[in-house]
């Protein structure tokens, strides 16, 4: 079949008559497969000449590269979703480049579209929140998947949490621990990660019949411990303040500890807080941060291993909803 | 001049018989050149047919892409490096992708230049700590600088600080605050930045006469707050403990408060501590750190433009050593 069109791995389904996600498996795990397939999917791999998985050419020839597009190089959270995207992808043979910044309008979409080409990009997988006309651009030019963040609009698979029900434990964790006035410190709600935890946060306080004040709903441009620790100061000092902050990012959180301190407020016994992600800045803080833990790297590896089928021509690569889980340290352990 | 050989700042510098800086500050900066020498320039790119800056294309063109090779996208240093490298970048019309992990062997390197040459990388910045072997292979196959860290047996000019002056000047100031048993936390050997920082710890120990304690010098596998944690841990609770820590970076330095914390010890009254980096980790520990501030963005930005004049074909282009500075906050200063 050498020069001829690519065989993908569509093809090999249909000449099979299993599912893309079938001829997946018996390439990659074949000992999850049924005998018998396992036999008739390389009956057809062989008949069709399939020339192997993406990402592994053959011996000589050079590995192909993925893209990962993240919003903050600066923000910790990313570190290890990376590490999880970078050790799917040696594993498969592929190289990885990050590019940084969010192709969200249409010249800087289209301009980032002409990049994956220019660099010959075999997928890319987006983190940054894209409408879902950008997101048909990327997704027409090369094989694409979400990460964390995700347009629901799109049929474009991702790897992300439920961010409202995480964030649903958090605040039911402040509440349990006996605070009554609760503040939230959140991102910009064009992310749909702020978006959904502002929504959790607002349906615990309503469960319990707390009060919803707006000016203890803070929303910070960026991911920036400095704009954070301002804006909590000045909440810290009006006389009405909150007892609960949960902060929708370890660095918030981060601030929310160095602004009760300038305030002269002791955590946990003034003010509980809870972050989110359990970066390193969670154990940096003193009091200990008590945070919702990210499947980071799970969810990088996830995401990674979701572009390969896709870039293995599978068209039935299903998104994936990672579990969160609540972790107590300090910051709402009342001593 | 329609494709014939393309025309570089070297050709343009020999015809108009200047430098090749001049050239470029002619492209860039001609406020700043003799008028006369400005006019011979511009004939000469006239005459020649130069067809622009590096990274400028004409109309309808595409970008073209520089790389930046960092060798952790988990440490909060390299965000602010990146910013300045990319705003540099975009004022010249190029976009810029990062590879993650060091090329630091035969294999690896041969591997990476591949990748630099299969996306079409029209320069590359390195922070990784390469061989001159490394260094040479990679700057023979795209216009290569060195950011931060560098390797002083090549050519290839490198924007950067002076590590040991920097460490000095953080272990006079521990000095001057009465700390007499001193203990440094530094990372791996084969970095130029810990060998630089290790020697100017120990200039200044040796000049003071203060003792030299091997097992109060650290060294941490990488910039990890959990592996400097434990280690420092041990340190602290062994009965003869330093009373002055130099770390090699605000993530040793939070470590340092954290353990010291875990030991019953207080900071600055027990033990003092100074950082290094000035990162927002600085201002998220409490006590907040003394540290050193390096010129983060400066030296991104200013490594981008020495790329470009490399790039451009100017082989002129000079290192630089940015100033840094001591900044001192509460781990330091006793009540």
């Amino acid at each position: 079949m050498a020069g001829s069109k690519k065989i993908t791995i569509a093809h090999v389904a249909e000449h099979a008559k299993v599912s893309s996600a079938t001829v997946s498996r018996v390439l990659r795990h074949p000992e999850l497969v049924n005998p018998s397939t396992v036999a008739r999917v390389r009956k057809s791999l062989s008949e069709l000449g399939y020339s192997g998985i993406a990402g592994q050419p053959a011996a000589g020839t050079s590995r192909r590269t993925i893209v990962v597009n993240i919003p903050w190089l600066d923000n910790p959270f990313y570190g290890e979703i990376m590490r999880g995207v970078r050790v799917s992808a040696e594993a498969h043979g592929l190289e990885m480049l990050i590019s940084w910044g969010s192709p969200d309008n249409v010249e800087s979409c289209k301009r980032f579209c002409s990049m994956l080409q220019n660099c010959g990009a075999a997928g890319v997988i987006i983190l940054c929140p894209l409408s879902a006309e950008s997101l048909e651009r990327i997704s027409s030019t090369v094989p694409t998947v979400q990460c964390c963040e995700y347009n629901p609009e799109t049929n474009i698979p991702f790897v992300s949490i439920d961010d409202r029900e995480a964030a649903r434990t958090a605040v039911e964790h402040l509440v349990s621990c006996g605070c009554k006035k609760l503040s939230i410190v959140c991102g910009p709600q064009v992310y749909k990660y702020a978006r959904g935890r502002k929504e959790g946060f607002l349906e615990v306080i309503r469960a319990h019949d707390l009060v919803e004040r707006p000016s203890w709903m803070l929303q910070i441009p960026n991911n920036n411990f400095g704009l954070a620790y301002s804006a909590i100061c000045h909440m810290l000092e009006s006389p009405n303040r909150p007892d609960g902050v949960f902060a929708c990012s370890d660095t918030y959180a981060a601030a929310v500890i160095r602004a009760a301190k300038k305030c002269g407020l002791e955590v946990p016994r003034d003010l509980m807080v809870v972050g989110f992600d359990n970066t390193d800045t969670a154990t940096m803080t003193t009091p200990a941060l008590t945070t919702i833990s990210q499947p980071r790297y799970d969810m990088g590896f996830s995401a990674c291993n979701l572009l390969i089928e896709r870039m293995d021509g599978s068209d039935s690569a299903s998104s994936m909803l990672l579990e969160t889980e609540l972790v107590v340290r300090e910051s709402t352990i009342r001593k």
